[in-house]
């Protein structure tokens, strides 16, 4: 039985306005008709093969989690410390023999049963020890993602050889054209016990914070409350920086499973079905000459005339447009961007 | 003195969503404070040089004019029938020796003492008999107006030698070049009696039809009501084919004013005022990595990354976005669009 953590993390202020502070994008039905949230929760729900799953989040994304998905198992984290330490929550929540399998939930997976059967092999090795990366095989040379290269197998997976940082364009594209190189998703399998011994071993000062915070922390009901003084005196770090980079235990496992960061305008743009003109548009929207087009409105009519390559977003009485190749700059349009 | 008549007409589906048939282009406020047909009013409210004008315009009009213009002196149109007959209508009510300067409300002119001179000169050729049109000296080889070319010098202004109709983009080319051929702004100056009889030579029973609405009419304190019955009887026809065309007494005189027939979005935009990023925006508005772009909103705040000559247009529910290349296809999105 595997059992999945789920995080909730991250405003995705690129995808303003409709993604916000006060609105996170977990929370909200990007594709399809359940939230980001919701869809990784249903990506685990076959009780064959998963545990019911354990979210991490902060405060602020509590009131969305119970209208979302009722009075779920959920630790509340007392501050956003990053992964690490919120991993490290889990963990220590858990029994040390347990396969966790952690999931970000602000990402997009269009093939549940290739990440099913990703998640039971990354298991299968994590069971064994491993601390597991799931990898997602390389569709483009993305600049926007950091790389893991494959070593000597290990049956279902690989040990990893390598992690890479964000490459340029030339090196993702040697990265493609080699074939050893996945990108790093976000997605982990490792046991319970093991994540917390190598963490004391990497990072003893954050392993000692979150394990006081846990010590001290209350339960309300199906929620966790670690205590905030240690927890906040924990720094803030990935666990790919303070782990997976540092083990000799790193595996991954590669998989293709239509998955999507859904990163900015473009990436959700890409996620989602268009039409023969390459337009992803509501019933709504009218276009006259133009291709290549989404519109997303929560009210008001859209129209456009003669563009290309072009994103209109209309939320909450804001009014975006953006060039497809200028997506990135969007976060610079939120409060506080990231 | 001169006697202005003023012209409402059109509804200007080319700036769509802001004009419309329910709110149409003369009684919006495009460019300054004041809407364009209270600036036609401002441009002929001298009262050394002009009398009092006199308004031709349609049913649905008519509680715009009261409203923009107090009760103001009106012929109340009981069909749209194109610009000769509603001519002709104020001429039946002048004086046959009133000068008449017939001007648009649906443009705009920056230089208005050009526009005073330009009215005196040809005031002046009328008083002799001379059917006149002011012409707009043009400056760029534009395909969407009816050129004038100058014959023969007359004082103040010129024979006209032939109209010629929209021309294509090397004969503009030529026209521009050649530096005797003017724009068609649809503003004219004649003698009311000499109007009536041009008329009655060239589009006899649109005369008659006239003289008999005018006879039938009623007045009701400032305004005047031409019967509808005789007055729907006549055929539809602009004063250019019906008159200009015909004459042997036509008339140019050239000016350069400023004008613009704020014909489409694109026009608009060229005749405001734009920052040295050849921006025109409201305050709201938020531009990043973007040139050539309009926005103008009735609320919603836009933001525009990294795209080049695009207009942004939000009102009343819909929202426009256009390039500038292609700002002649607005008006298909407006119901019955011209």
């Amino acid at each position: 039985m595997i059992q999945p953590v789920i995080l909730c993390g991250g405003a995705g202020t690129r995808l303003w306005p409709i993604s916000t502070h006060e609105r996170p994008k977990p929370f909200l039905k990007l594709i399809g008709e359940r939230t980001l949230f919701q869809q990784a929760l249903d990506r685990v729900a076959d009780p064959g093969r998963f545990a019911s799953p354990l979210v991490v989040a902060g405060e602020g994304h509590v009131d969305f989690i119970s209208q979302q998905a009722g009075d779920h198992r959920l630790i509340v984290e007392p501050a956003a410390r990053n992964t690490a330490p919120a991993i490290a929550l889990a963990a220590a929540r858990l029994d040390p023999e347990a396969v966790m399998l952690v999931c970000p939930s602000d990402h997009y997976i269009a093939d549940e049963s290739s990440f099913a059967a990703a998640a039971g092999r990354a298991a299968e090795l994590a069971g064994e020890g491993w601390l597991v990366s799931i990898g997602i095989e390389p569709t483009r040379p993305e600049t926007g993602y950091g790389y893991i290269q494959r070593g000597e197998a290990l049956g279902p997976g690989h040990r990893v050889a390598r992690f890479v940082e964000k490459p340029d364009l030339e090196r993702a594209r040697e990265f493609l054209a080699d074939g050893g190189f996945v990108w790093n998703a976000g997605i982990f399998a490792f046991r319970a016990g093991t994540f917390l011994e190598e963490l004391a071993r990497y990072r003893p000062e954050m392993a000692d914070a979150v394990r006081e915070a846990v010590r001290q922390g209350s339960e309300e009901g199906p929620r966790f409350y670690p205590a905030a003084q240690p927890f906040e005196a924990s720094q803030g770090e990935s666990v790919d920086y303070a782990i997976m980079e540092n083990t000799d235990h790193a595996a991954v496992v590669a998989a293709e499973m239509g998955w999507s960061d859904i990163g900015n305008w473009d990436a959700l743009m890409s996620a989602r079905q268009a039409d023969a003109q390459g337009n992803v548009c509501g019933t709504d929207a009218r276009l006259l000459g133009s291709s290549g087009v989404m519109t997303q409105s929560d009210g008001p009519r859209i129209s456009v005339v003669g563009l290309e390559n072009v994103i209109v977003v209309v939320e909450d009485g804001e009014v975006l447009v953006v060039s497809r190749d200028a997506v990135q700059q969007v976060s610079k349009l939120s409060e506080g961007g990231q």
